[in-house]
C-alpha cells in the first residue's frame, strides 16, 4: 500500500492494470484506505469498505476468463481535491461477437499520500435502437 | 431557479419530489447550473449538462405512468462542499407485482447558491438468487 499515485490518471490506469493482471493487491492498493469507500459492480451488491471489496474482486481476479476492456473517457469532473471520470468500459468477453459496452463512474480523492478510488460504479449503457425502453427506474 | 437549498437532503427531496409530481421545472431547479452536471438514467444515454438533462427528463415527466418511488438510505459520503448519497429507489410500476430497485448515487455540490445536484447514477440491483450472474464489466 506504499504506492503513491500523483494524479487521478494514475489511479484509474492502476486499476484497469490490476483487473488486466488480475492483481488483487494491485487493486486494493488504488482503493483510498476508509469506510468510505464504495464499489457497485454491474449486478453485485453495493460494497463498502475495503475489506466488502476485496471480498468482491478476489473471486472476479481469480476467475480464468480473460477479459479485454477498452476505455473511453467521456468527460472528467474536476472538483479540487475530489475528481470524477465518466468512462465507458468496452469488454471483449471470451466467445463473444463484438464488444458489450458499461458506463462506469470512478471518484478519486486526493488524501496526504497521493489520489485513491473512493467510489466506482457501474452502469448498463443503452439498448439497441428499437428495443423497449424499460420503466423509469 | 430562486429556491435555495440549505443541505443536500433538500436537494434530494425535491428531486424525488420532482419526479414524484411531475413537474420538469422542479426538477431543473435541483441542478447545479453547469455544464459538469452529469445524469445517467437507467437504459439511457448519458447527458452532460442542463439542457441535455432536461431534454432526457422531459419525455419521463410527461408521461402518463404514475411511478410510485420508496427511498432507502444506503450510505452517505461526505466531502466538505461534496456529498454522495448512495440510495435504493424501489419502484412500484403500474401493473407489476411488487417493487423493482435500482440503485442511485446522489453527488451535490455546495456553491453560493447553496447545495444542488451535480451527478446522479443509476444501477441494476443484483439479480434474485439462483440468476447467472452476468460477465464483468
Amino acid at each position: 500500500m506504499s504506492q503513491t499515485f500523483a494524479t487521478p490518471q494514475d489511479v484509474e490506469d492502476a486499476y484497469y492494470d490490476a483487473i488486466d493482471e488480475r492483481d488483487l493487491e494491485a487493486m486494493m492498493a488504488v482503493w483510498e484506505d476508509s469506510e468510505q469507500t464504495a464499489c457497485l459492480l454491474p449486478m453485485m451488491p453495493l460494497q463498502r469498505g475495503p475489506a466488502a471489496i476485496r471480498e468482491a474482486w478476489r473471486p472476479l481476479l481469480a476467475g480464468q476468463v480473460t477479459l479485454d476492456m477498452e476505455i473511453r473517457h467521456l468527460g472528467w469532473i474536476e472538483l479540487g481535491e475530489i475528481a470524477i471520470h465518466l468512462v465507458e468500459e468496452r469488454v471483449q468477453a471470451p466467445g463473444q461477437a463484438g464488444r458489450q459496452a458499461v458506463y462506469a463512474s470512478n471518484l478519486y480523492r486526493k488524501g496526504s499520500a497521493g489520489w485513491r478510488l473512493l467510489m466506482h460504479q457501474n452502469s448498463p449503457t443503452p439498448p439497441a435502437p428499437g428495443l423497449k425502453m424499460p420503466d423509469l427506474g
